[in-house]
């Protein structure tokens, strides 16, 4: 299906106004850090009026504070403002954090007479130190004072809640629904730690794969109920921000918030007209998450190369799943995808080892240009192909492309968006600790 | 317990001859690779008379020809001659593979004159390419002439199974058994694609975590029979080389023997006279595991620092294993390491995802020196302690430390020996497509 696409991202639905600001949340100012120094560091996204809000979470245990106030909040599926900040991610700061989310919300509220219980709240940076609730507080008064609804407040924002990403990320798209045209908008930020693995209430289903920081912010004019929203964002992130993975680590603070000012005008999308959400909305709304997601790994720390693994023919679905993930998190095939290496073997190797059933001699991997059919096989029924080293390298060069794995077993099959390991992403990680901002975790 | 240390490694039992030569199994010789064109790559290790045997093999469902034809020959629990080559691991390479390791296995016999179905295969090195039968038998014909019992047969030996190691890792111990001084030696190698998943019939128990190649070949002269250095053997296994990792792939190729000759002229350690091995002998032989297991760390992949992870206070210990798991194979964490940075976040964000029990105020973090008990906290029920960063930098600069993690939930414990990630780690292994010798895997 193919949507318009809009520039505006978060303000292009109508009624939405955004604004991003810098108010020194690393504290910095001083020393190396101070290039950095003027960085946007605040947003705040901001509905005319309440919203209908559903949100998807970090499913790691240790959640960040920001984490556990949203799932307090969108229970009662209604929000009107998010209030986001990067350089600090507020976890693992206990109960002071909590009160500091919370703080952070209200003060959001009484700075733009919102009412009480209607503010969100996402964090984003370093773990293990506190909040500069003063830096945050001023930073609120200001991003209040400048909310509009032009491009530009969008692109501050999108600016405002990146951490190590090189680029904003943001989308908007328009299509009909009852007659009426609806708008989806986001903006994303990701980079590194990030291997989501959300669900709507930061519970881990049995069946979830365990798997950065990675935050998005959806904003719609459609009318849509909480119930159907939240079955419509589960939907979507199930097939997107859940399915990528740059370095295999799951964040603190992962967190999908959308809001539906319902000012499109369509007749109200209910549960009870219907147990799935409008499938032009779904759509949408999965396109605007796949393509923010795929954003979050082309622009993951040092990724030179994006790979989308495709598994099939597996036992089970979670056997595929499996199995994707053990190629897509291997320090090995991520390092030969950096070398433009076709390496096979290893790939054989880590769906061995992974949970999935495999059976040697079933087994064909091939390669092919993204979205494309044709498919270059290396191996096929475990056996190498005729296919040359040479023209699976040209395969393997392109910055994007897919790996199809064909497990020949049954009629399971997954897809993880997967990067390449580069000597950058160690060169970023390993870190600076004579750097003064890094005190505390 | 403390046990005296002996030179000679694998020959140092009575009874064992070793040798290592150069067969060109990389089939080398012009170009790029005409620098290691003449590295030992086949070794020879033989006990005077048939021996026990017991085995350990890797659980990846990826499983090559010369594990498959140990399996089927340990099972009889006897064994004379172990051959083994580097530059090749016969892995992926489907019947002709089998046909050649087994080919393998009895051209030794004959070259040797030992009784049919007496030889075990190792093999190690690239996956997907067939086996040079004609370097491999001219191989086996030159090791057997120059069989000999010296501390340099054994350290060609040690030479002669390594791949991307930078130096041999050998061990021999002797203590006393009923009154008669036993030895038990050692050789094996590591390096890259290590984090052994192992078990006595190559399958994997439901209880084991999912996890180079590593091979290992040890010998003694102690009188065990095969059921009791087989439960022997998989203790050792269990906590030394099943307890590594250096980038978290297991291999299709693990591999650990233990040939037991007999000719200490202990009393025969019997199942039926006790269901534990002797003590000693056991103690020896964990020993001996352990220091050749942290010396494939040491020398893995371009490695800097390695890392005792021990994680207690865990519900169970399988919740231990997976905290420590998850935190030894985080990129972020290891990427850390590398740095010196005690970045304690990130080790809260892995044991947080992983599938351990965790609760984030109950949490202790901190280092110590290798053995030592005084730790130094950073983290105490999951809060910062007032033990300053350079304190803390100074516990993780070493080029070995001890990462305490206390859950404060129960009971469970374990112990990985990790490694950090580095840049070097990447460079290595995102190869050189245009190495002539790469081709086919």
């Amino acid at each position: 299906m193919k949507f318009k696409q809009l520039k505006g991202s978060i303000v292009a639905p109508r009624g939405f106004l955004a604004s991003g600001v810098f108010c020194d949340i690393k504290r910095l100012g001083t020393g190396k850090g101070s290039q950095k120094g003027n960085k946007r560091d605040l947003a705040l996204i901001v509905s005319e009026a309440p919203a209908t809000v559903a949100g998807m979470f970090t499913t790691n245990q240790v959640c960040a504070a920001p984490v556990k106030v949203c799932l307090e909040r969108v229970k009662h599926g209604k929000a009107q403002v998010v209030v986001v900040n990067s350089g600090n991610a507020n976890a693992c700061t206990g109960r002071q954090g909590l009160k500091d989310a919370r703080e952070m919300a209200r003060f959001t509220e009484r700075a733009l007479a919102v009412d009480a219980g209607l503010a969100l709240v996402g964090s984003t940076g370093r773990i293990g130190v506190p909040l500069p609730m003063d830096h945050i507080r001023a930073g609120i008064i200001e991003a209040a004072m400048l909310l509009g609804r032009t491009n530009r407040h969008a692109d501050q924002a999108a600016e405002a809640i990146l951490t190590s990403d090189t680029r904003p990320k943001q989308i908007a798209v328009e299509f009909s629904l009852d007659g009426r045209a609806v708008r989806i908008g986001g903006i994303c930020k990701g980079a590194g730690m990030i291997q989501p693995g959300m669900s709507p209430t930061g519970r881990r289903p049995a069946s979830q794969p365990l798997h950065a920081t990675m935050l998005c912010f959806l904003t719609t004019d459609a009318a849509v109920e909480p119930k159907v929203l939240r079955t419509a964002l589960q939907e979507a992130v199930a097939q997107s921000f859940n399915r990528i993975t740059v370095d295999g680590d799951m964040s603190t603070n992962d967190t999908v918030l959308l809001l539906a000012n319902g000012q499109a005008g369509n007749k109200p999308a209910t549960h009870r007209a219907s147990k799935t959400p409008p499938p032009t909305f779904q759509a949408a709304l999965n396109h605007v998450c796949l393509e923010l997601a795929k954003m979050i790994v082309r622009d993951g720390e040092g990724v030179h190369r994006v790979v989308t693994v495709r598994v099939s023919g597996a036992k089970t679905k979670a056997d595929a799943d499996a199995a994707a993930r053990a190629v897509a998190n291997s320090a090995l095939v991520k390092t030969s995808w950096h070398g433009g290496d076709p390496n096979w073997g290893r790939i054989m190797d880590a769906i061995g080892y992974s949970s999935a059933r495999v059976v040697e001699h079933k087994v064909d991997i091939g390669y092919s240009a993204p979205g494309s059919r044709k498919i270059l096989w290396s191996l096929q029924r475990g056996q190498p192909t005729r296919v040359s080293f040479k023209q699976l390298c040209l395969a393997v060069a392109p910055k994007e492309f897919e790996l199809h794995i064909q497990l020949n077993l049954g009629r399971g099959s997954a897809v993880i968006h997967a990067a390449d390991l580069t000597e950058e992403y160690v060169e970023f990680n390993k870190g600076d600790v004579t750097d003064p901002t890094r005190l505390g975790g």
